[in-house]
């Protein structure tokens, strides 16, 4: 039977593919900057059915809160996971073929009524946000964790302000 | 446990829904006129997942020889069949929703390598040839179906004949 | 000052539009029989931004845990709203227009790095899963709240397996 | 006439370009790797349709059970191969031009009913998920291929976890 | 053998299904009002080729000048045709099924190099401007042709400014 | 308060981030062609809302005409800027991420009625023609820069005509 | 010689057939509204091009100051309009035909540098915003326009307060 | 006046931009090798209006019988030529910019009725069915030129037989 592997994990990502692993590994230490425990695995909806049943019917009871689903083309992993479980469950449709991630935004997103998945941006900015919508959720009851959220806020304002003000110095 | 309820099936038909059985009713209606015994069911690859693995995995094993799946949106029902089995898949995207069956074929089509869905065209022309496509792969060890299935190959063309002899007497 | 009205709310849905009513009630008729309180707002990104902006700023003290944003077309509304909280925000994007919707999906999920959009389908189906979605969210703080949701899970399931004997009853 | 080379092939690939050769391939490769005898040719719908047709024609004849055939743009190839027989057809969507296989896509799997065509994924998966469809189908007629076929299952399966192991040890 | 039925035809219309009639009889009206004597067939690229072969190898020594080749969903029989004569052969893509012709457009439009197919619009402007680009073709050869021609475009023109001055009078 | 830095701008141009300065440059060295004086800045419509606010309030009491606004993805900085001013507002979208741009021009274009944003073409030439856009604009009121984008429109006629002549050289 | 009708218009709406003028009588009606006298015209870039030409041409001189063009399909009526003049020409994809509109918003927005077009939303909306754009142009310079144009974004503002209060008082 | 500059020439090929000159000399050069006079010229509907009116105008009478046009984005050149003659014009839509011709493609095919535009693939393999296209409209006067290109429709298929052969020898 496929188990949790980190019994203090919060928030389980898991992909398609190994292939996926660089664009998901941002959402993990983004998870890991603020500090909270992470399940990353590689499972697939199509050539490890089973295992991925499993893992995902298995995440609350082992403490999970948050999952977090990567693949790409026919794109059916975050949906067969939501499938298996009452937690939220994050879709990332990765960008991969030649469509660029049209098809796996559209297998993620365009699911039918009783089954939600919550999706995000084709590859990196959605892989980023995935974690940040973890976070927002762990932050319901975690009142630090808000604070984090508030501080990234700001922090990513900054970034832009200071950008701005590069900008200003430099035309002059 | 999902069991085959038609133990003398060679085809299975599943569909996600009980919206999808008038257009569904179509391939049936076409495999009963060929003489093929039928399993027609609705199981859903989000709402009975696991109904959906039992009686695709016990398909096999009940006789049954090709599997037709059809369903809209985010159609994950053709490639979940397809992960529980070695018997030949044929997706029909149904053409539910905004986008027309646009996210249903890709859905279907865009399957990553190692699990098969040979896909057919969205709703009512897919669903007819769904039905064709697992006469012709029957038709492999069955003499006389093959004979049948060029009857209808002569009988289509001879329909085209006859509309063009009409337009002919119309203009003429 | 645009405060929240319902002062108990957990779920604040705000849309962009009157003519969006329709399709969101049926959002809010599900939190409504799942016993969670509901803010439902009609708040424009373009029309009434500073609205929004109140709004968005005040739902998190107010106690609201989740926020469900829905428009069509060029929709902004879930990201706008995204911009000035660190709750979860869920985007439904809306089908008016000739496009179907698919410019309201790329406006609400393709949001760049760093302020997450929980996007669902476009539509029907989209307006019920973010309000299971929403109670998704609740329920990891809410052990009643997940027990409703896996009878809910049953019975979605129940009504699939009844529609699937009614067949077998018109097929047999 | 334009006749069958190997006489022993029971699967025929034919696709409608020297440049389509690569990526067919790998489908070949497999197909040799369980040991199924492949006849594979270029013939282009366009440039040689009196050759396509003799050989479409012939294959059943030949020996043949399962034709796969690749094409891009505005890819005819496997629409006229089906209209040429009764074997089971399997069409490879084609990546080229800037369109990037859409075009062969469309082509190829919005067949009108009447004549099917069982369409996979554009370039690349879609070759080698061709050539485990033709397995599958061949697999009916064959209890050692179906052997196979769920060895191959397995082998897929225990990649994806061996990728996973990898991964848990390498952040563990 | 599919022969000629108008032996003094100099456009041949042929289109896939009876289905087609109406449009396309828009196409043969304004030929038959240039005095242009017509062809018009159904003819199916996929459930009767050989007739499609037949016809279209012998247009050219029947006198034909110009074919029009109408079909929709994986619309080939623009292509196939091309591919049998070296006469100009205009595609007209039908709007059939839930892509609205998008499929037929890329199917018709998206003709690898060697065998061109000259693509007017999906439908009904497809099907009128198919038969002026027939004329025009036509007009090369006939002055008096030509000089009608120049009379159409005259009279379009003065049918939008006779559009312009009812809406003037109604403004004004 | 995010005021305005360069008091005597009458064009204002805002990108949702500093890696679309280099493409917007080229905006704004049209403007200082000329002699438009531009402000420049960076700020984000969700990182940094509520300086987009405070900007585009101020914009018009600073004297500042006629604003462009810049963003990818789902880009809403455009439309969130013209819902707080009534100054003229241009849209340009960004090419950046896997769909190149599509998202951001539906995005950007497709604005519910009440908040006009004018969108030009993704990426440079839409960069270009925004500037020329503001300057048609600001021409109205300004004689002399109307005669200079006279001058302009003869002298890119002129770069054609040349392009023209080299080739009839070249082929000559 | 193509003259401009209305000697006191400063708006000049121009659309490419009788069929639009429905959908461009809403923009008509808001220029009207506000004050501003229009010119209204069928004029089309295909059939009398010509007169596009002339009409363009001399708007500037006739006291024109912002143009709208609206046209549906391959839409060149606003890029052509813009080629001849140096005011602004806003652009307004029309809604018909089987794709929607999509191809008259690419053809419209698509320009190459040199030639700006000012591109609104697909029919309707767009219609609506072309004017409030025109509007927004024409008030740079006349300062009662702008203070309308703040009461009318104040008035849209009111209706969508309002009908969230009806809403409010609905839900109870 | 912009007039034809090769008085001998039978097809003009005009195009947008230099930068389409690679791709449309590879039209002429089969045009050349097939012994056709052509006339080559760089001409924008939108930067130079006036030149490709006169030049479209002055085609026929200067003994020009096909015209090709091509162009990208906003394709406006092929609908502005035939805007202006009676003669068949072959519009190309080329590849550049993000959309990668899509856009090109629906400006130049989806024409209004009454002014047809004969559309090609986009980029290569429609630059030179571009010219196959003119070749088989002039072969309708020029039996010789038939027969050419009757050899050529026998090579390409000699090509692709020899590729064939190949492949068989590499198979073995």
């Amino acid at each position: 039977v496929t188990d949790i592997k980190n019994k203090h994990a919060l928030v389980g990502i898991v992909m398609g593919s190994a292939s996926d692993g660089e664009i998901m590994s941002v959402a993990k230490k983004m998870l890991d900057d603020f500090g909270i425990p992470v399940e990353m695995r590689i499972l697939s909806a199509h050539r490890t059915p089973d295992e991925v049943t499993q893992w995902a019917s298995r995440a609350r009871e082992s403490g999970i809160k948050v999952i977090i689903a990567a693949a790409g083309l026919a794109a059916h992993l975050a949906g067969v996971t939501s499938a298996h479980t009452i937690l939220p469950v994050i879709g990332v449709p990765m960008e991969g073929g030649p469509l660029k991630g049209l098809d796996a935004l559209l297998s993620t997103v365009q699911m039918p009524k009783g089954t939600p998945v919550a999706t995000v941006a084709i590859g990196n900015p959605g892989a980023i946000n995935a974690a940040l919508l973890a976070l927002r959720i762990l932050g319901l009851g975690d009142a630090e964790l808000q604070n984090k959220l508030e501080d990234y806020q700001r922090q990513i304002a900054e970034e832009v302000l200071k950008s701005d003000k590069e900008l200003q110095a430099k035309i002059g």
